[in-house]
This record gives C-alpha cells, structure tokens and sequence, in this order.
C-alpha cells in the first residue's frame, strides 16, 4: 500500500504563535523512519466548521491522517467530537481511563470536575493508544482505507504515547515489510565540520545505509539508518558502516542513541562502583541537577555544594582566601581547591569543580567563556581544565557541565 | 474586509521532520499584533502538482496566503514558477536584485552559477520586498481578491524582511486600522479545568476581548486579545476583563506575559533585597540552577547545599539523626531542620528545602509524588507544605521548584 501521510495539528494557540509545531517534527521524523510518506502538515484551529473542512481535504489526498491536540477537557477541545461526526461513530467511555482520571483526581487530593470525564470518551471501535503521562488515551482506526490517528497535543503525552503504543499499531495495521533500522552514534569533543570533513567520502556515497549529520550543544550526533526486509541483515549494514565511521573518529564516540553524557557518567560510575560530589559555581547546581534527574542517583551521588559567591566558598568550600585574592575565583587554582575539598567534605570518590565566566559581562576581569574544571579524584592528583566556551550564558553552563562530565568518564578508564 | 490568512510552507526538509516550521510561528504572531486572523498553516513538499493542489485549496478559503521558502537558486525551489503559471503571470528580472546577487560574488570572489540569476526572477507586476540578507527578494501581489505574499525560507532572511517591509505592505493593502492588543495571564496553584469552570461563563460569551486558555507543567496561562482603533481602549477593554477574571481566580494569579515563577521570584528577592539559599533534596539542584539561570543572580543567591543521601542531610545539613529514623527524610521534621540549617549555614535571610518521593519507586515507604517544602524566614516560624504530584520523575521535580517559588514569593509579601 502506497502511504500517503498526513498531520493535523489542531489548536489555536499554532495560529496565532503562542507555541511552535514540534509534534509535526517529531512525528514527521518518526514517519520518515517507518518509511512512510509524509505529504502534507496542516495546522488548524479550535473550531469543528474549519477542522471539519481539514478533515474532508485530507480524506481526499492522504491514507493515514494523524491528529494532535484537542483531546483535552475543555470546551474547545472538539477533535474527537468532530471525528466522530464525520465517521458516523458514537463516543462511549474508556473504563480503563475513567477509572486512572479519578484515581489522579483522589491521589492529588483535587477536585474532579465533570469536563475530565470528557476525556475518558472514544471513538467506538476505536483501538485504544494508552496515555501513561496523561488523562486523555489516543485512538487508532481505520474506516475506508483511511487511518485515523488521534494525539494528545502535549509532547510530553504524545511522544511517549507514540512510542510504545501508536508506532506498532501502524506498522500491524499497514503491514510494513521492510524494517527501517536506526542507530545514533554520539560524538563529543569534535565540531560538526571537522566530523563531517573526516568522513566526507563516506557521506557522498551514501544511500543504504544513509548518514544523518547533526549537530546541537557542543555534540555532533550521526544517524545511520538501514532499510531491509530482514532486520539482522539492516543491523549488518549498520555495524559495518560505523566501524568504517569509528576507524576515523573513534576516539570521540561516547554513546549510542538516547545515550547522553551524564547518563555515561552515571553507567561508569556504577560499574566502577564509585561517588562523585561537585563545587558548582557558575553552573550553579546544573551538574548535581542533571546526575540526579536519572533514577537510582543515590548510588552514585551523595550531595554537592554550590557556592556562587567567594564567600561561600571560602565558608562552606574552606578555599583559601589568599587563592581567592592572589588568583581570583575564576582561576586553576581555586578549581583545583574547590574540586579537592568538596571530594574530602562529602565523603565521595571524585569531586569535580566548575567555575568560569558564564555572562553576559565578564567575571573577575575574565572574558565571558572562559570556565575552569577540576577532576579530583582519591589518591591521585588532581587534573584541571580551561575551557574557552561561546554562547548564551545557559549555553555556556550547558556545555560546561558536558565537558565536565566527559573528563571525569575518561578518569573512570583509569580506575 | 475579512481577513483570512493561511501560511504555506514549501519544503521537503519540513515534511521530514529536519526542521521545525519555526516561520509559521513567527508570521502568525506577527498576523496577530495586525489583526489578521490566521486560520490555517500548510507545510507542502518540493513537489509542483502537490503545491498547486494546496495554492488551488488556499484559494478557496483564505484571501492573504504567505508563502515561506523556495525561492532559492536550486531545480527544487519551485515556489514562485508553480505561482507564476497559476496566476498566468511571467517571471521577469528585477535587475536591483541581479545586480546585488552579482555584486555579491565579486565580493566574496567566488563564481556565480547561472541558477544563481534565477533567485533575481520575480513576478510581473509584483511588489518587491527586498532581500538585506540574502539573494532571492521577496514579493507581494494581489489578483483576484486574493493577496500573495512570497517570503524566502532562511528565518535570517524572512525575518528582517517581514519586519522592515512586507509589514508595511500588508497593513497598506489591506488598510488595516484596528489594533490588536495581547495580554497573557499566568496563573500557578490551579488546574486548567477548574480555572476553565470557573470562569466559564466569560468564556462562552467572549467574543472581543477573546480569551484563549493555555495549560504546561502545572501552570495554566490566558492569553486576553481585545481589537480596537484604539489602542488606548484596547487597553482599558483588557483591564476590565482582567479584573472580571481575577475576582475569582485573582488569588493563583502570578504574572503577565513572559514572567516565569523563577522570574518573578528573583524580582521580589531584590525588590525586598533579601536573599535565598536552598537544601536540596528530590530536586537535586534544580532550584538553584534555575536561580543561577538569571543574569545578576548573586545578588539574591550566594549558594545551596544539595543534601541527595541522609547520610549528608546529617553531616552537611546538620538534621537530627531522631528525626530521620523517627519522621524519615520525607517529613515536615525534616522539610523544616533542612530549611532553617541552610538558611543559617549559607547566612541567608530566607532557606527553603525540598524533600519527597520523585520516583519511579516510593522513597521510604512514602508514594511517588509526596513531597515536602520548608520555608524557613528569618525571625519568623518555618512553614511547611505537603504536596501529592503526578507526572514522570523529572516532572514531578519540575513542579517541585515551581511550587517553592510559589511559597517564597507568597512569603515575600509580608516581609
């Protein structure tokens, strides 16, 4: 069958700017690597006459018309409504989720108005896409050849909704034969373009597998995508192509697909069985933020001092005042300190220390970027690093926490 | 006239999810300032049958339709020919735009390929929007009734020229008057549902100013939009819807437009010239990071301590070991040793802890989503608040910070 795909954003807040369009993004991307063709996005607003009219159009031109938004409470959230008409198709309730609304409404102690039951309600015949971030449960169905997919509009719903629910409903319902294999490999330490110049004969004769270049926050990640009726055989494609991509740029490989330099971080320490503590100045609590967003953190963090002024640095972090004034905080040898004492007053196996200049006006006489890092670890001596980051002030940050992470994995090596 | 606007995108890298139709939320919010109603977006491919099918759509239901994007030098930028033979209209050089194209590769030494002159082709008859910052200029033209505006894809390049001319053209050919005044309200503390009752009857019969609800990670926002020929009484018609709605929901009520609670926090902080320090437990550094996140924070914030494991709630914060094995770390107890200790360690006028459950497993026997603030003021008694949130682990924390910026600022009224 010959898939002619397309998105239905409905939602004013689209028209009139107040947020972007990402689930076309998203969704777009998602498609893509099912192999199925996207022709159209379509954003339209929370009124069932226009929407009703989207509706007629697309049913004329596309085979699977994928819905977001509009399955909330309120009385501008029609999408099913209008479906519904449209399909000549009753909506009854969905027990499973009537029953997960009031159980959120008693565990949150608030009050359930009547409007959340709305949105328990589904197409009848409906294939239910469970919601397990949300109330409102999507739906797939398919009437006269055409699929119907309907979306939470929040992102937050929606991507996870499609991910273990949505992308294997359409695959069964379409019958895609040829598995289209994607693998992300992770790069830190290098630019895109360099990236790009070292495997440049490798890109231009790409075709199957295919190589994705990008490049976001310091990282350059590539996306090889293999199609093949027999996914051993696509997951072959795809070794044999990074090992011709890792021969050359190796050494700056970090990870595969959702993989992240903290999430590394975390994997190493627990192998290794050791803590790290951190003295967060200019990143002012981000590192310890990001170690503990990961389940289980407790392993591997005990806590972490952020001293964002020289005083309390000097209080809490007892660096020596004389450092202070004869280097300043922004110094080798205030990281070095800071990095040292926090390891010794937490108790961990490594402490790690960030101070610099994030902006906009430079720090200490420092030019914005300008960041110190100190990886002290028990029993050796303590390395530091100077970095010369550009970008926004949380740019800044950001990247900062990143090379952070990314020194103390190649100490891990050691250890 | 009525104004109906639709926004055509043309580009494949869209329908592939590679980009996202930032363009689209750029020129909508700009429609809004003028007035226009913007009903529907499109993204169509590279393709001529498949833009002239979505133009033949346009047609038929907006009378301004904006084009973004393929006016560039390569075979698949087919934007202006696909109009050029719909409207029965020739392609003619503007020789201001040759010259700077060829002017251009003088410049920069680099040879200039005969596609290149194509980005000079523009409609017959057309207005010229010129190009500051690139090659293809755009256009402006009306037949039929229908206006057609044609803007280059870069944002680097639409931008500057949305701004700096086909603004003026717009409000000139369409003689717009009437101004269009936007005021969000963010409200914090309240469900998008139970703010939606509450106010529903203003809802139902909005008609101008209109009232548009908007709801994200536990805050819910209403964007009010009032038309006038003056803007003075714009203004005033926003007042007294604002103040209609804040008789009833005045009390979740926390600020206009881009104000966050962070923000908003950080303002009353130096206002009152008080300071803040934090002891982190389930946030992991969150609060603080956020704090930091903003330009000229030391003046609010000098540090915090993140206290992730009892074992540091007990060395660094100094909480009674009784308290732990008595109350556990998810407590009242505990929420109010670790905000007075921080408070006193760090010598800050306010300290506010955050300890709880954010899961995806209970925490001492506690369920995901218990969670316990302490805020503890100088000279005052320490409150603690106990909180039932939902959501993932980062969502939950995300909700956390919000609701102790919450606390402090409510605080902060009466110091």
């Amino acid at each position: 069958m010959d898939v002619r795909t397309e998105i239905i954003a409905v939602g004013s807040e689209l028209l009139l700017g107040q947020i972007v369009n990402s689930n076309a993004q998203f969704l777009s991307q998602q498609f893509a690597q099912l192999g199925m063709g996207v022709y159209y996005h379509t954003v339209v607003g929370d009124n069932s006459t226009r929407l009703e009219h989207a509706i007629k159009i697309a049913q004329n031109r596309s085979n699977v018309i994928v819905f977001t938004g509009g399955l909330g409470p309120t009385k501008d959230d029609l999408t099913k409504e209008t479906i519904a008409t449209m399909l000549g198709k009753k909506l009854v309730f969905d027990y499973e989720a009537l029953a997960s609304i009031e159980q959120y409404f008693t565990k949150t102690k608030r009050k359930m108005s009547e409007n959340n039951k709305k949105q328990a309600l589904v197409l009848e015949d409906a294939v239910i896409l469970k919601n397990d971030h949300g109330m409102a449960p999507g739906m797939g169905i398919k009437v006269d050849d055409i699929i119907y997919i309907l979306l939470p509009g929040p992102p937050s719903e929606m991507r996870p909704m499609f991910q273990n629910y949505c992308r294997g409903y359409l695959q069964q319902t379409l019958g895609l034969q040829e598995k289209i294999i994607s693998r992300v490999l992770r790069y830190f330490g290098i630019g895109e373009s360099q990236l790009e110049t070292d495997i440049e004969d490798l890109i231009n004769e790409q075709t199957n597998p295919t190589i994705a270049p990008l490049a976001a926050e310091g990282e350059v990640t590539l996306r090889l995508t293999a199609k093949h009726i027999d996914e051993a055989v696509a997951n072959e494609m795809l070794d044999e192509l990074e090992s011709k991509i890792n021969q050359r740029v190796g050494e700056f490989f970090y990870g595969y697909n959702d993989t992240t330099l903290i999430s590394e971080l975390s994997k190493q320490l627990s192998n290794k069985k050791r803590t790290v503590a951190a003295a967060e100045s200019l990143t002012g609590g981000m590192f310890s933020e990001y170690i503990t967003a990961i389940d289980g953190a407790s392993n591997i963090f005990k806590g972490s001092l952020i001293t964002y002024t020289n005083e309390m640095k000097v209080n809490i972090l007892r660096v020596s005042k004389q450092t202070l004034s004869e280097h300043g905080a922004v110094s080798e040898q205030c990281a070095i300190e800071m990095a040292e004492q926090v390891r010794d007053i937490v108790g961990s196996d490594i402490g790690i220390s960030f101070t610099g200049a994030a902006g906009p006006k430079p720090h200490e006489g420092q030019p914005v970027g300008t960041v110190y890092i100190g990886v002290a670890v028990k029993g050796k001596e303590t390395s530091t690093y100077k970095l010369h980051l550009s970008g926004t002030r949380q740019g800044i940050r950001i990247k900062t926490v990143k090379y952070g992470c990314h020194y103390i994995v190649k100490h891990l090596k050691d250890l």
